[in-house]
């Protein structure tokens, strides 16, 4: 197949952009977006950067009924030198795939979309923020949009890129959160869609999201939907366990979705000649290991934190408190080290930075 | 709260009609529609039938991202005398509410949107089909619009119902069809979203679909997620089985959708004196009671097919032909009666039906 070429209509305004104190997460857009159709017997064609705008779909279009979509995240840095780059984009593209491939969603080019990304950043440059934590959130999600009713894989699809200068996900920054584990909902289960990154899986985790928040917890920890013992996830996160100098992760067993910042954070342990071990953790085990003074720390990882330390976790009338509710050595040093590699702070060892232009007008 | 008024704004051209023979299910879609927004602090509002028109978006809504929707499913009957009528529309507006409140969708005013599909039936009359076997398909659905990335409940939501008229769901009519047993996939799990009618369960059931439609099968039964061993639905359908004089189908567990349809079966049978049991049924017991001869029909139930008896099952490497792949006696007879009743051709015992309008101009 030809590479596609990339249409490219400019905006013909700016929209003003926000001060660093005002940014929040997901609000407010840049000026362009990317898209590109899908069209059973033509593939996907008409890759495009045009300005940012409303999509016109006929209410029949498939998402609006059969949720078949999926979604990526990731991020563009400024350095201190006024370069913009991003971390392991090839990863979250090979992870659409993987996703694409559980909702039956016809696969991407995935050098090509890398490309596009690097592109659609280039020319909205000015949007990257320069200010500490802050960085331009990137969205790539694909829809249905075929207007059918009938319960079978669409014939046509959008693949959209849009992007969104953040601050910090989580008001409460680099500090300890309180988590609870949920034993009534399940956001997953093997054999179903917990390892793709699809609107259902989010949906799904909403209700108990909203039960612990009341209760004055800032996410759920999700055990297994078949035993409900071991440990999965933290809301939209992967989790960490140090336990007596060893670090544990739950295997990817069919229902976690692989993070990337997961994928990093174990990288870099090895690397350190630290102890990790991926597999399966019963939540029964960290009570025990909290109960002898061995859990030492924990923390969930992903995109949008980075690194997010667990202070507390609630579970079954238990309140298991880690570190004194503070910020961990390890979970400190694994977060400078990954946000020092994405900001070019620091050394980058593994290649996991990508450049997308030198320096640019200061926004 | 005071009851909404209807803004009408009727459509200046009218669509040509499909004819009887030309009808598939879901393609074509009527003159007009229903939509209700809903945002935070004011509640839903903005109550229209509108003419059939695209929906646009910001490319940030939710629906997009995170799946946030629910649907339902009924149709519209032509009778014999002309008049039009719906069945039990009331129990869609009731299990969209349930299926709100674990989609943590703001809960809709089941009397009131009974009207407007009644009004918005009234007014597209001209699209009830009246050849043998077809209907008005009508399709209430709720998707979270809110422009923001970020998982959390929408505060902002729109209430569309579209309607298509269509012949039969299945090519295969009310022949019966071949089915296969779903070992690898799952549809969902209990604490998931299963008995909701919302868009990740579909999403979710594609894969599996694709891989037995390949091999010769119309649809997947689908087992619970936990033991991998009960039988929970059949593609989107409820299922019966008759064992040995006896009617017997999975009791509602959690994960799965309670079909109107399904209702509607166990009221008749019950009604018929017939022993109807809502229990725990392992595909085990389903192939013990086939080997002992035991195993007379089995049938799915749902508002697209109404009965689509099951000729055969296919299971581990076994062929479990059902009834000699002919439409057994008791399939046959809910069939008609349910039909029946829908089109009026006989008495409605149990109120099921809803006039819409009288007479209406033939289309
Ligand atoms: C459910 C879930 N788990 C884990 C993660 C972490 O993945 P990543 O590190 O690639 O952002 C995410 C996404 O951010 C997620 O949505
Ligand atoms: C998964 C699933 N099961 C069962 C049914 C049957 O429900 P009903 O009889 O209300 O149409 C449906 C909907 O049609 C469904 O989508």
């Amino acid at each position: 197949m030809e590479e596609q070429s990339i249409r490219v209509e400019l905006s013909q305004s700016k929209k003003e952009k926000p001060k660093a104190v005002e940014l929040v997460f997901g609000r407010i857009f840049t000026d362009h977006m990317f898209v590109m159709d899908y069209t059973e017997g033509i593939g996907w064609h008409n890759a495009s950067i045009v300005p940012y705008q409303p999509i016109t779909l006929d209410p029949a279009a498939m998402i609006f009924h059969y949720g078949q979509s999926v979604f990526e995240g990731l991020k563009a840095f400024r350095t201190k030198s006024g370069s913009v780059q991003l971390f392991r984009p090839e990863k979250n593209m090979e992870r659409m795939n993987r996703s694409n491939e559980r909702l039956v969603i016809p696969p991407i080019d995935e050098a090509f979309l890398v490309k596009a990304i690097k592109k659609l950043v280039e020319i909205d440059q000015e949007w990257v923020p320069d200010a500490e934590g802050t960085s331009l959130y990137i969205r790539p999600f694909i829809i249905s949009t075929e207007p059918f009713l009938g319960v079978a894989p669409a014939h046509q699809y959008k693949f959209i890129v849009i992007m969104s200068p953040v601050g910090s996900y989580y008001k409460e920054g680099i500090n300890p959160v309180k988590i609870a584990v949920e034993n009534k909902y399940v956001r997953a289960v093997k054999g179903g869609t917990g390892e793709a990154k699809t609107g259902g899986n989010y949906a799904a985790s909403l209700k108990a999201q909203e039960i612990v928040e009341k209760e004055g917890y800032s996410q759920v920890l999700w055990l297994d939907g078949v035993e409900r013992k071991y440990i999965e996830e933290v809301g939209s996160m992967n989790v960490f366990f140090k336990v007596n100098g060893e670090i544990i992760t739950p295997a990817l067993n069919g229902s976690i979705l692989p993070g990337i910042t997961r994928d990093s954070v174990i990288h870099l342990l090895k690397h350190w000649g630290l102890p990790v071990t991926e597999r399966r953790i019963s939540m029964e085990e960290m009570y025990d290991a909290y109960e002898k003074g061995e859990l030492e720390e924990a923390f969930g990882s992903g995109t949008a934190a980075v690194i997010s330390p667990i202070g507390e976790l609630y579970w079954e009338g238990k309140h298991i408190v880690i570190n004194e509710c503070k910020t961990g050595e390890l979970s400190k040093k694994v977060y400078d080290t990954i946000t020092g590699i994405q900001y070019g702070k620091i050394e980058d060892p593994f290649n996991w930075t990508v450049k997308v232009c030198e320096t640019s007008k200061v926004k």
